[in-house]
């Protein structure tokens, strides 16, 4: 579909960074580099994760449509990422998973990271372009490193490498993106006590030192370490999309301090800020609580989908997850619940049905324009309207329903033909589906689940043909055996009724 | 199944390395370290990608089967190979791709992993448990070429390094691998006539400078460069296997320079041999000829599954390339023809169809063992025995085959129930699902196959239910029409006949 200009060039979205909706002006169109932070690779991948992968998912297919070349890189954190984020202190996350399960990071690493994959690729999630990986970036982060080090942005103590937000706030602001104030940063106040050998409470590692039995190390000009979690992402965004680019996407728990020290580090190391427009999505809850192991609300993507979880009375298929999330706009909370999923379940089914109505639906008579006709043509509009409107998908959606009903009334003869001209249903039909499965990512699922339909089919034959043996209508029974038996299917008759079997 | 023993401890392996079959006595049992050599991802995988990956999927598959503890490491090569390998000229492989499709060359490596990754998971290979990228581990090996040069190994010239064969072969022998005999090497010889800097033309680069416009560049003590394409594998194996492990695996065309480089390098770095045992597959053919872009025999999977290829009359399943590789050893030859794919449809199918009749075999009703009962015990030991001997693949199937025969007879009453006591049927039952679905790896396609049956089924029940119209038997017609609405199969009588349509 061709997209006119109007449309591609009166996109808005909201800048996390500017706290408004700004026009969206790539810096080189029609390039976007578009970076996402992906998955820290040591549990299977839940709620949080498909929220994240979707909401950016529909703004890379999104941007496509409207004619952009996206490079859309999102990273697969494999080391440096503790437990406890806001101390920077704990074991590393991946280590520490490794140590429980007896295995070699780099196996929890690939588990999780195949795990992650299965999971994105069931809720239809276009796989990113480049998926760099921290530890296959270590002498990328080191030289950054060394860039911000030679600006006097940072300091080594004992082998680990701490930025320096004393002298960064000289001339910067640091928690422009969160809005955080860091008192002590201003008043210069040094209460470190249990920082290590940080100058300030809030000085974030760039490079750290690796004690013994720690295994992932780095030989480095600071001894042997690890980078620090925030420093990948700046290093790895800088190598695959340039100093500056268009798009930073993350979950809004990685506003502070992930993204904030992002800025930071790429200031500090380059002069420039790297981002032009920062996204988030928000969160999750779990039947108005937020999702927590020790909550017992913890549902990863697998349980959701087969059903095996306490909270659940049974799965929920990938597309009826995708489009719970994708009826809210991103940056609204999400509750998840069994009511909320069973009611996007029947919705997403309505969707479908009304999609499938497109190629049947009858001829218009009316000889002019309707008031029907021009309803269709306004809520097509309303689809690319409230897109640009920072990517609304709650309201595209709204508007699809609108056109369901539309679909539903003409089919159904509820509508009566002179009430359309449909001059505008080649527009309509486009328009829905180009929506539906390329811009939402939504897919009929009905072949895979046809698949369970074989055996109540064949139950059915089978059925047919006791009673005409029963009323010795051979030529109907003989007709069901050998046609089944063309397709590959025996029937075995036996004692307690007829079996059939499938040829392999 | 618990294997005995006996069983476990009297594996065979071929060790190219020694030339002849030798008891596999793994260094740290149970555990086992599997080193396999990766694709190079600038392309689509073709059958010498699915051989390897099929034949050492089978070894990792056994020795997990016998109770060894394996990790499995399969590396991905995303720089440093070079279009001519021999020489080590010319440009990089991705480098060209990625010129050449205009994107980075880290979208071309992650766009061929993933097209590698969907066809190995189509012909049912297990995922490696680490599967390291050469670009993810820069610094190790920088680290490990300075090792080389500590030990006077290797010589840096204009920021190259080389390995240096003549300072090697002082001590060691270069070739005790390949069996190749290096004449210049013996004599001195310098004939490096437009061999760059090298001392001597089989001097192989640890490092090379890159040049200016070269994207993928690292830096390093000997200036911004890349490293050489055989020392990613030694890095990488060290790193996860340790500096001696257990088994080495490849191509046979990767036997020299590649494994020969590899074990100098290693002796070059720690003084030790890295390999116990060095296994190589053989090569496929097409139609008898080699395979080559050129001869246009060249055949990627994905074309095999789905038939489009001119050499091509039709497609063949995954489990059927499978099913063929593994009807031959994998020291063997293996050429590919259409007739030969048949012949392995024809093949697996009849295998299959003999594992489903295990369930339903009838009692025997011998009083003591038969000769058939000891028949059977006797192919079900001959199963390991063959796959203990340098898994033979091709002789497990052709014994799994003598099984399925005696499945035959027995299922169809060729043998009398008096013929055999039933007494090793459970073992036969274990052993028989054992080899073709956990050690070989193959498995039923039914599933997905019958997936399209469905329309064939509902045009049967729409057929009877005309006919039952016809001869105004409604009982039967209108029980048809609400069972599959029950099913959300809604049929449509129109003019030309009735159609049907799925519920979504």
């Amino acid at each position: 579909m061709d997209i006119p200009e109007k449309i591609r060039s009166s996109l808005y979205l909201y800048n996390s960074l500017s706290r408004k909706k700004e026009l969206f002006e790539p810096l080189k169109p029609p390039f976007v580099g578009l970076y996402v932070c992906g998955p820290t690779v040591y549990g299977d991948p839940h709620l949080g994760h498909a929220r994240a992968a979707v909401t950016f998912d529909v703004i890379c297919r999104y941007l496509r449509v409207l004619g952009y070349k996206v490079r859309y890189v999102r990273n697969i954190t494999d080391v440096g990422h503790l437990e406890h984020e806001e101390t920077e202190q704990g074991e590393d996350k991946i280590l520490k998973k490794a140590r429980l399960e007896e295995l070699e990071p780099m196996e929890i690493a690939q588990r999780y990271t195949q795990s992650y994959h299965r999971g994105m690729d069931a809720l239809n999630c276009v796989r990113p372009d480049i998926e760099p990986s921290a530890s296959g970036h270590i002498i990328e982060q080191i030289e950054l490193v060394k860039k911000i080090l030679r600006n006097n942005l940072a300091y080594e103590v004992n082998g680990n490498v701490y930025f320096d937000l004393k002298a960064y706030s000289e001339t910067e602001n640091y928690g422009e993106l969160s809005g955080k104030v860091l008192d002590d940063l201003k008043s210069g106040s040094r209460d470190t006590a249990g920082m290590d050998d940080k100058k300030n409470p809030h000085d974030f590692a760039l490079w750290k030192r690796a004690d013994k039995g720690h295994i992932m190390r780095w030989n480095s000009p600071w001894g042997e370490g690890y980078p620090g979690w925030h420093i990948e992402c700046t290093a790895m965004s800088i190598k695959y999309l340039g100093q500056q680019f268009d798009i930073h996407g993350g979950g809004l728990d990685l506003q502070f301090p992930h993204h904030e020290a992002e800025i930071a580090q790429c200031k500090g190391a380059h002069g420039n800020a790297p981002v032009k427009y920062w996204m988030h999505n928000n969160m999750i809850t779990i039947d108005g609580a937020k999702m927590s192991k020790s909550a017992g609300n913890f549902i990863n993507l697998e349980e959701l989908f087969n059903g095996e979880h306490q909270l659940l009375d049974q799965g929920y298929s990938p597309m009826v997850v995708r489009f719970l999330i994708l009826q809210s706009h991103y940056r609204s909370k999400i509750d998840f619940s069994a009511e909320a999923l069973q009611a996007a379940s029947k919705g997403f089914s309505r969707l479908l049905t009304s999609v499938q109505m497109l190629d049947k639906l009858p001829d218009g008579e009316a000889a002019t324009e309707t008031e029907t006709d021009r309803e269709i043509e306004e809520l097509c509009n309303r689809c690319f309207e409230v897109m640009n409107d920072d990517f609304n998908t709650a309201k595209a959606l709204a508007a699809l329903f609108e056109l369901s009903s539309k679909i539903n009334s003409i089919y159904h003869g509820h509508l009566s033909s002179d009430q359309f001209s449909g001059r505008v249903f080649p527009m309509m039909k486009e328009t829905v589906r180009l929506f539906v499965f390329e811009i939402l990512g939504l897919k009929s699922e009905t072949e895979t689940e046809a698949g369970n339909k074989i055996p109540e089919l064949i139950a059915l034959l089978i059925s047919i043909r006791k009673e005409a043996r029963e009323r010795k209508d051979f030529a109907t029974s003989d007709k069901i055996r050998d046609e089944l038996q063309k397709m590959g299917i025996q029937l075995k008759d036996g004692k307690e009724g007829t079996d059939f079997e499938l040829d392999s």
